[in-house]
Parts: structure tokens; C-alpha cells; sequence
């Protein structure tokens, strides 16, 4: 049977857009000789949806949907994911299915088990789990086991020292293997990190490896605010070798011939993803800033510009993402700017043809002092005025997106993001944080990266102390722990959830370790109002990372 | 047998105070002759705990300070809430358990059944549900059913339009009712939303009537950020008849003797809490405000006053939440101030003994323009001239936090919240929202609650149309409807989830249904950066409500 994977970017909520994509995708799968085409989970509405799950209407739209994509099933089958309604009296409103679509109506549907509630996971909101109906489907003859993503995650590697792999207490292929099934689908919305592939990779060969049965995988692709999904649909044979491999981070479509199923013709989809760590973040991150635009129907952008080295990685990025004409930036300069990191941010911009602006702040900070004057005689300076700055800076930027219709770009780091380095409504201002998933070390990996062709961050950029310009000669290093040392202690607090102790004992200066983790803990406040961030590791800020802001705790 | 019911006041992750809490109610029963004490859910941690149980030092703490509290029970015994470890291989790391404590140490365990996962809550993130345990057990001759919770609301009633009372399959009392119980215990954290005390009511009926036993309901009291727990503690006789009720909003203690349970003589705690919804809502700010001060640390507040009725509002409520002295205001008039305007607030200051100070924004304002002259020539003046006077308050009003070290409490409403008429970075600053869960018309019923004995808030500021102040003669009316038409169509869509067709059938005006549920829908992301705001409804902005941002959706 030659089945068609179809991986496509979705938009939540966008029922047309979702439909005439999945529409497409048919035909162009029925014109190609294949005889079922298969689409990744939720797909009809696009994941995540959230609580627009408790909206009738929106179910109602995904049934309509659901029965207007299956009366484009003739000769075709499909497989669609979308939610459907519990009919029992008990539990939960809805289930997460895969509606296996023909003749022109729905034939079946199938209810995922597993659901996932961890990290940046709640499907349990929403969702009862498969109360224990296990079927396989016949399809020309081929006999398939339909799963849905975490339904073949029951035991997986765990990235947190406090988790454990087997967090449920049963397994659908447990029960699917015993009707010995002639391969697995497994239709998935499975968000990118930048070890996510190798995780998936362990995940499907152990399946692979119990129940000696192929596996096809369907991703969606593209990025839903802060979440990005990076397609890598794959086809893994019976031996956990990888068949076919769908284009990361791209929409892609392919069709493969079960039989037999070991001697696929290599497509010109069949890319071996071998990208390293940096290029995938790299790669991630112009997909998300390029789909939160698109999707929210903007196309301009605007940053601020320091010349330092988060502002010119974040400008590098949009400018890949976004046409180098809808960018406008903001240079900023006060009193305690160097001549250089403005002539570095001037470089910068005129090498990527990016149209800026120059507009100093001192005669505003200036107006607030003196407005201040009164309120604040006999205090001496103090952090305070160097907030003011930031927020004079803020302010500008967002003036300059509310006149010209350009959406901010937020410029912080996750090493910042973690210890608070960074002043609410002033540097933290922005629709879509761009590199609050990555570390201070990292950025500067990014920036190698982007240069690793030609020079277009200035060298100087990445070479000098980096520093806020807040007050005369400050540098980042006068009130945090070199990056090479808090990042680190704050990988393996944040990401693999170390206690102190633990982390001392990997070596660590007790007195930095503690007052880096007092740090994160009482900077929760500021990260409660942070633009949303782009995902790129295991444990991003965000709602994957829920913490009371109110507790004494370290 | 003589029970005692602490109704007390838990900081999450404090472990000294909140260990130091249980055992001094521990004594205080013994003294009392009380058999058993009886204290709410995850009583030893706080509740609720969020992503802190993702940490093995945190579950550590806990079992070790049950361990503790469990060698100050002799001759009493108690129950207390904490995490446990799930000693199977598979299934979630922890249960959400009940202990029982005695002789010095922990007698028996007890694990949740129904995990909540709906609205504000996520247990299921964290807990595997108990796997069928059901047991009693005996005290001092009397067979006593423990659940937790959740585990007696498994048919509750529904607050919104597309929701089901019955969302569990199984229901522990079941299970329990066979083993013939003498009494059901059910300790909680039940947090307050105006409407929650007729619906416990309801529930608690519904379960004693079901299996004829008398209830004895403890709950946690005080607000952990967003969350406001309201106490209200009870016993229900097995006829539905309240005997005793704790206090709402305070911690409270009370002893009962269960022999006979018919005639428990009233005790001072015996309070008929018969309060009017807006008193509730009153009463709940002030606690909410006064517990994020305190568990913060912090007792010195600051907040923008306008003369409009929305800071008036937040000043009264934090004036009898803080100490007057600890308050200090900041008056910043524009050019399009009123006279009046300045007049209210100054009235309102002197009248609470606040102190207060005069900023005008103008002189920054015109910095603003001024630096902005080239990038924004020929250009007219728009909402952007709006924002940055409102960003311009938002910095003073920061500058003053960040010298003075007064929290600033935000002044906006929910309806303002829903249909984003607010400036991000400006009105929206604050670490925390007061009336971001109160529609603009309870405002109104706030105030006359306020001045019931006598004229605190200006009746001016009550009577006059509300507005900006952000350009000359602004009025709310002219971009919104009026409030009395607004919230009515803000409540049926955010709160009973219906939608604009539904709402449209109720008698409202299509295209003002429209408009008004496009506009909540496409603020998602201001709110996203909103401060958290103290939850008073069934629904309020915040976790409790997860909508994508990127979404095509109407």
C-alpha cells in the first residue's frame, strides 16, 4: 500500500486555512497513487488549543471541519486528528482522536490513552484518556495499530533528576501488539528542543525493538507562540532503521510503498537532519519569530539596538525571518553609551540594510529626574535611575511600534530572564521574546554561527565585556558570576532541577550557588510578565515552568 | 469524641512557619481535650505548591516536617496534607495524600482519587490518583471516611455553558459509603470565587444526603498570590443542617464532640456568613492584598491615583488591608486632567490619611515628542501620544517603587482587562492587579460598599463619566459601550463560556456582541503580560484561563 505523510503548519483555531491545507494534501496524495494519507495530531484545529476546547462553537467547528475534509475521501482514506465527544454520561467532555476518514464520510475513530500534563503539557484539562478500547484497522489489507504521540511515550528518557520515565501505569501497545498489527501510525504535535530528536529517536526504537513492527510518525511543523514544532515526520523499520525522513522545521510531504516496506526509493525528501546543537536552536528560532508574525498578521518589526550582543543576534534572526525592509530599529544611546556600541549597532544594521534611527535618551531621563527632583531629594542614585532608562528605552520602542504598526522584539536572555538581570517595562518590553530560552553562552554560540560564513556581527560586538550601559564603566560581571559559571548552575537548576547541595557537589562555589538560585527564586515576579518565549530546551520559562510567586522557598 | 478543626493560614514552601502553625494547633486541641485535629490539604507545604513538587528537596522537606509535626501528636491524633512518594514503578512520582499522626508518628496514609485539572487547578500534573485503596479508619472507636477534597465533588455543579458536572468515571464515597463510615472527613483547599459558598453548600448536601453521614469539611484560609482561599470550615449534620461554621477570610479553631452530633453547642465561631456577594468580594481584596504584602515581605505600597474611581477603589481596599503610613500615592496629571480630577484624589488621600504627591506628566511628555520629532514628522497624533503618557505614569510610579521600595498595586478593572483598554507598560504596571477580576459595574458596588457608613471615596469620583484622561474631553463611552451593556456580554462570554451567537440570542445587540468578543479576543496578549490578578470569580484572566495567543479565532 503506498501511504502519504502529510506534515503542515497549522494555525490554531484557523478552520479554513487547516482544512484547505489538509484538502490539498489529499488530493495531491490521491494524484501520487497513494492510498491513505496521514496528518498529525489535532490537526484539523491546530495544538495547541487550550481552552478554546471548552468553547462549544469551536468543538462544533472542529466536527463540521472534520465531516468536510472526509467528503474529499474517495479512493483516499485519511487520517485527521481533531478533537471528539465523550458520549458516556462520566468523565471528561471530550476525547483527543484520530478520525480515520473514507468513502466520503467518517469511518472510525480512535481515542489517544496516554495524555500528557507535564511541562508544557495539559491535555488532562481537556481530555479523558482510551477507556480501554483497543482496535486495530484494516486499511487494503494492511492491518494498523492508530496512536497518538504520547501513546507510545509510556516509558521515556527523562531530562529532570527528580521524573521518572514510566509515568503511566499502562500502555496502549501493550494491548495493540497482542492483535499483532502489520505496522504502527503514531499522529503527533511533539514541540521542539534541542534534544527532543534524540529522545524521539530512543522512543521509537525501543517500540520498534518490542513489538518488531515499523512505525510511522506524523509531526505538525511551524510554531505556535512560544511553542515550535519541528516536523522530522519520519518512517522507522522494524529494525529501527530510519526510512524516510521529512525536512525539519519546513512543511514536507512524501509517500512510501509498504511493500515491501525495507526498500523505500530514497525521496528527495529523505534528509539526514544531522545539524548540530546551535544550528537547530538557530533554525528553530527563525521558524517562531517568521510563524508569530505570519500567523498573528503582522509583518514588521522593530528592536532596540545597543550593540551589544543579544540585540544584534535577535536582529540577525528577524532579519532571516522577516524582509529586511519591514525591520526598523531603535538606537538608544545615553550618557554611559560607548562611541563604539553605537558604531557597532550602525555596522550591524547597514549590513543587513536594516533601516534605523537614532534617538537619545538623556534629555528624557533628564526630564524625569527633574520631575523627580522633589519626591526624590537627599536619596543618592541608585538603581532606580538606571531602570528609568530602561523604561525611557521601553517606552520609545513601543511608541515606535504603536505609530508605524511594528511588533517589539524582546532582546533578553535566559541567563538574564533567570536572575532577574533585566528591568520589567524596560528592557523586558516586547511581543515575543526571542532568545529567553537561551542561555548567555549560547547566544554567543548563535552569533559564531551567523557569522560562520562572513562577518555580520561585528567582531567587536562579540568580543567586548558585555555590559547594560546603565551607569559609567558598569559591566554584566560586577553583579553576576561570569556566564561560563552561573550558566551552568542555572542549566542544572532550571533544566535538570538540582537542589543546591547537589549542584555544589558537581563542583560548584557553594556561596555562588546559593545566591544564583536566590536569585531565580525571587525573581519570579519579573518572569510572571514577560512576553511569551520562544521554546527551545526542555525547560523553558513559561507555562511549562509553573511556580508559585508568592512562597519562601530555596 | 471530641474533634478539633484548624482553619489556618499556610506559606508554600515555608515549612517552619507553617510546622510551627499545625503543632501550636496541635497543643491548643490537646489543651482543649480534643481526640483529633483536623487541618486542610497540603496543609504542610501551602497549597498550591505548583512546580516546587517537581523538586526531590522540596518532597524531602515535606516528609521530614510530617515527621516532625507527627512527634508532637500523643494522645492526640492528627491529619495533615502532604505530598507522598508513589512507592510503584509507573504512574506520576507522588500522591496527594492525607497522614494520619499518632503516637508520634505517622499511622496511616491516605491518597486523593480526583485530581482537579480544570480552571486553576493541575493536580494531575503532579499526583497519580489513589488506585482503589478506599479504607476507613477508626478513632477512639469512631469509623472515620478521609477524603480529599476534589474526592466528594464528583458531580458538581456546573458554572459555564459547555462544562459537565460529572467529570470523573468513578466516585470515592462509593467505595467508602459501603464500608459504613460513622462520619465523613474531607480536608480541602478550596479557594473563595463569590459564587463558591452556595455551591460547597450544594455539594456538601448532595454527599450527605447520598449517604446519610455527617461532614466535617476543613479548609485552608489566605491568599497565595492570585488565589484566595476563604476558609469557611464546617460541620454538616447528616440532615444537611450546618453545625458549625468557621470564619471566612480569617483563621479560625473550633472544637466539636460528635456524641451526640445533633447538639454541638454554637461556640463563638459560630458565624451566620450570610454576607452580601460585593461584602465577599470586599473582603476577599483586602485579605488578597494584605497576604501578598505580608508573605512577600513587603509592607509599604505605592499605586497611581486619578481621581477616577478604579484607584479610589484599590486605595480604600489597600488602606484597610496595609497601614495608612505604609501608603504612599503619586497624583500625575496631564494636560487633559480635570481640575476635578486632581481635587477627588487629593480628597480621598487626605481622607484615608495617605500620603500623597504631585508629578505632572507634561514636561516628560513633551521630552517624549520632542526626541520623537524627526521619526514621527508628518505624522498625526494617535493612540501612540495616549500610550506614552500612560508609560510615562508607569515609570514614575516605578521610580517611586524602586526608591522608596513601595509595591505597586494596579488600579485596572476586568472589563478594562477583557477588552484590552489599557496600555501594556503603562496603566498595566504593578506586581499586582486588585480589581483585574472585578467588571467595571461591581467597581461601582465596591464604592458604595466602601462609603456605606460614610463618604470615603468622593462622591464625584463616583458620579462622574469615567475616562482616560488621555486626550481633551476622553470619555470610555466613546470606543466602548457602556458598562451596563459590556459586562453583562464580557460575563456571558468569559464566565459561562457562551458564545456571540448564544449571547446574541439573550437580547444583545449583534454587532456589539461581536465587536466586544473580537476585542477579548484579540487582547490575549496584553493580558498575557499582565500582573497576576487576585481571583474572585469563577473565571478570572489569569492560569485559570489558558488561551492561545496565536490563534484565528472568533
Amino acid at each position: 500500500m503506498k501511504i502519504a505523510l502529510a506534515q503542515l503548519n497549522y494555525t490554531i483555531g484557523h478552520f479554513e486555512l487547516n482544512a484547505q491545507k489538509i484538502t490539498g494534501a489529499i488530493a495531491k496524495a490521491k494524484a501520487e497513487g497513494a492510498k491513505l494519507v496521514i496528518f498529525s495530531e489535532l490537526s484539523v484545529c491546530g495544538y495547541p488549543p487550550h481552552d478554546l476546547l471548552t468553547h462549544k462553537h469551536f468543538i462544533d467547528r472542529c466536527n463540521d471541519t472534520v465531516n468536510q475534509i472526509a467528503s474529499h475521501c474517495h479512493e483516499t482514506y485519511a487520517i485527521v486528528g481533531a478533537p471528539s465527544l465523550n458520549p458516556d454520561s462520566s468523565g471528561k467532555l471530550l476525547f483527543n482522536s484520530a478520525y480515520l476518514l473514507g468513502n466520503g464520510r467518517v469511518l472510525d475513530v480512535f481515542h489517544k490513552t496516554l495524555l500528557p500534563d507535564y511541562d508544557i503539557f495539559d491535555e488532562y484539562r481537556y481530555f479523558e484518556p482510551n477507556p480501554g478500547d483497543y482496535r486495530l484497522v484494516e486499511i487494503d489489507g494492511v492491518k494498523v495499530a492508530i496512536t497518538i504521540c504520547e501513546d507510545i511515550w509510556d516509558d521515556q528518557p527523562t531530562t529532570s533528576a527528580f521524573a521518572r520515565g514510566k509515568l503511566y501505569r499502562d500502555a496502549p501497545m501493550n494491548h495493540l501488539s497482542k492483535l499483532n498489527p502489520d505496522l504502527i501510525i503514531n499522529i503527533s504535535a511533539s514541540p521542539f528542543s534541542y534534544n527532543v530528536e534524540e529522545r524521539r529517536l530512543e522512543v521509537f526504537r525501543s517500540n520498534v525493538v518490542r513489538y518488531s513492527k515499523p512505525v510511522i510518525y506524523v509531526n505538525q511543523v511551524g510554531a505556535n507562540t512560544e511553542l515550535l514544532f519541528d516536523g522530522g515526520s519520519m518512517v522507522m523499520g522494524e529494525k529501527g532503521d530510519i526510512l524516510i525522513k521529512l525536512k525539519s522545521f519546513e512543511e514536507d510531504f512524501c509517500v512510501i510503498d509498504t511493500e515491501p516496506f525495507t526498500s523505500v526509493k530514497p525521496s528527495s525528501s529523505f534528509i539526514n537532519n544531522n545539524n548540530s546543537r546551535i544550528q537547530r536552536i538557530h533554525n528553530a528560532l527563525v521558524m517562531g519569530i517568521h510563524d508569530y508574525f505570519g500567523k498573528m498578521g503582522f509583518s514588521k518589526a522593530t528592536l532596540g539596538l545597543s550593540g551589544g550582543i543579544d540585540s544584534a543576534v535577535v536582529l540577525a534572526l528577524a532579519s532571516r525571518a522577516l524582509q529586511t525592509q519591514d525591520i526598523r530599529v531603535l538606537l538608544m544611546p545615553s550618557q554611559y553609551s560607548s562611541r563604539h556600541s553605537v558604531d557597532d549597532a550602525i555596522a550591524l544594521a547597514e549590513k543587513l540594510g536594516v533601516k534605523y534611527d537614532i534617538v537619545p535618551i538623556q534629555p528624557i531621563f533628564d526630564s524625569f529626574r527633574y520631575q523627580l527632583r522633589t519626591l526624590f531629594a537627599g536619596k543618592p542614585e541608585d538603581i532606580t535611575e538606571e531602570n528609568i532608562q530602561a523604561r525611557v528605552r521601553g517606552t520609545l520602542l513601543m511608541a515606535l511600534s504603536n505609530k508605524f504598526g511594528h511588533l517589539l522584539l524582546n532582546t533578553s536572555n535566559k541567563s538574564e530572564a533567570a536572575v532577574g538581570y533585566g528591568t520589567l517595562y524596560g528592557d523586558m518590553c516586547g511581543a515575543l521574546s526571542v532568545l529567553g530560552d537561551v542561555y548567555k553562552t549560547d547566544v554567543y554560540r548563535l552569533a559564531h554561527y551567523i557569522n560562520k560564513d562572513e562577518e555580520i556581527i561585528p567582531l567587536n560586538t562579540i568580543q567586548k565585556p558585555p555590559s547594560a550601559e546603565l551607569r559609567p564603566n558598569q559591566k554584566d560581571s560586577d553583579s553576576l558570576p561570569p556566564y561560563e559559571i552561573l550558566d551552568p548552575i542555572l542549566f542544572a537548576y532550571i533544566e535538570q532541577g538540582f537542589s543546591a547541595q547537589e549542584i555544589v557537589r558537581q563542583g560548584f562555589d557553594e556561596a555562588t550557588v546559593k545566591k544564583v538560585i536566590k536569585l531565580v527564586n525571587i525573581n519570579e515576579y519579573k518572569r510572571f510578565q514577560s512576553a511569551p518565549i520562544l521554546r527551545v530546551s526542555s525547560k523553558a520559562f513559561g507555562y511549562g515552568r509553573k511556580m508559585p510567586l508568592v512562597a519562601r522557598w530555596d
